[in-house]
């Protein structure tokens, strides 16, 4: 079995349909790539009793869990005290982090922009010289802003320790016909195939097909049997190049 | 207190990353305009008895559920049998469903057509006569489809028995200063207007301003007093329009 992911969307912004959320479908590809099987994800209030009760009954299920959103100086970032919670942990401030933020803000600095440099005690904090300020981690728990353009420069760092064997393979094929038409062929392969999981999607409007599949797994000679096996059970005219 | 609501996404697509959600963030902005507080999002995976375990727990801790996904006739469509596992019932063909599709699909009709017709037992199918393909409804859960277009057009005819009271009124200031420039004078606000709920948001790269604060409310006076007193918290020269 692979390794297990999951991910905690803190964020009234996204339950309140502010913000569209980018960073979940960013670091499921990431985690298809680095064969990893991202198997939950949660968006929960900003309210640190509610993320705490989450973040532990993730860590105990997962192999990695992941949270973005919540980090921040103001009063609706609780990320880390929820955290710290979580874990049974102070939060203390990092004297490396409160540097960078004073030679940062210069004369400038308050209290309230070094709340940026506290953590929970003995947190590891991972950082490079490219990326300086750190991605805050404790045990399989990786602490991430909600801002996507961070998530992405900061995700890529942990590929080393998060990657599992081989990476998932994705392939897609594109048919005419409805899927009702071919959910006993699809039965087949699946039974025929368990390694590879196959999805069945409907294509809405899509003048150029009716129903798209992906054929996903690990093992590439696996999964193009299970593509082939398919193929073959489809009229060659059914069969489109749906995108 | 707002009545809450619930989502459950079910969907490997989702967590693959091959197909970025918009579900979510559509019913959190029907829901908002309609007073209803969305409390919590789940993705899980397209399998019974994750399915049904999380609706169980969704349902009981909230007012509305929503899932989105995993419809019909194909090996990976098992959202009905998890409702129906949720709710220890069986699953049973529908009559009328499998009369509309004996109707589109005539002499072609298969079993496998029919499957989309197979529902809970003595669920409630909602219908109208502009959308005769019912929405399965069970106590406080609805059963939505995975496409974006079809939640769009299904959703609405909901509204009325999903409002509650006033709908929430949001709005927005956005500001030069840095978030950590703002949290004590945000503190203030949130400390003297309970009922009104604040966020602040950096804008990463944004040219035009720093940060953007949000302030959501059912009650407009209430709203515009606490937007009000945090305006007249910031130098004038600091507030811009943002977007």
């Amino acid at each position: 079995m692979p390794k297990t992911a999951a991910v905690l969307v803190i964020g009234n912004e996204i339950l309140t349909g502010k913000i569209q959320d980018l960073n979940v479908a960013f670091i499921a590809r990431e985690l298809f790539a680095l064969g990893v099987s991202l198997r939950r994800v949660i968006v929960c209030p900003d309210e640190v009793e509610l993320i705490a009760r989450d973040l532990n009954a993730l860590r105990a299920a997962h192999d990695f869990v992941f949270t973005t959103g919540g980090v921040g100086p103001t009063h609706d970032d609780v990320t880390i005290a929820a955290v710290a919670l979580a874990f049974g942990r102070r939060v203390v401030r990092d004297e490396t982090m409160a540097a960078m933020l004073r030679a940062h803000y210069a004369e400038r600095v308050s209290d309230d922009h070094l709340r940026m440099a506290d953590v929970p005690e003995d947190a590891t904090l991972l950082s490079t010289p490219d990326f300086p300020w750190p991605t805050v981690n404790l045990e399989n728990v990786f602490v991430f802003p909600g801002v996507p353009e961070l998530v992405r420069m900061k995700f890529p760092l942990l590929h080393d320790r998060l990657r599992d064997g081989a990476g998932f393979t994705t392939r897609a094929v594109f048919t005419l016909h409805d899927e009702a038409d071919i959910a006993t062929l699809l039965e087949t392969v699946v039974a025929a195939h368990p390694t590879v999981a196959v999805g069945s999607y409907p294509q809405w409007k899509n003048p150029r097909c009716r129903t798209k599949l992906t054929f996903d797994a690990k093992d590439v000679a696996e999964l193009d049997a299970a593509v082939a096996q398919f193929v073959a059970g489809i009229a060659p005219e059914k069969l489109v190049n749906g995108e």
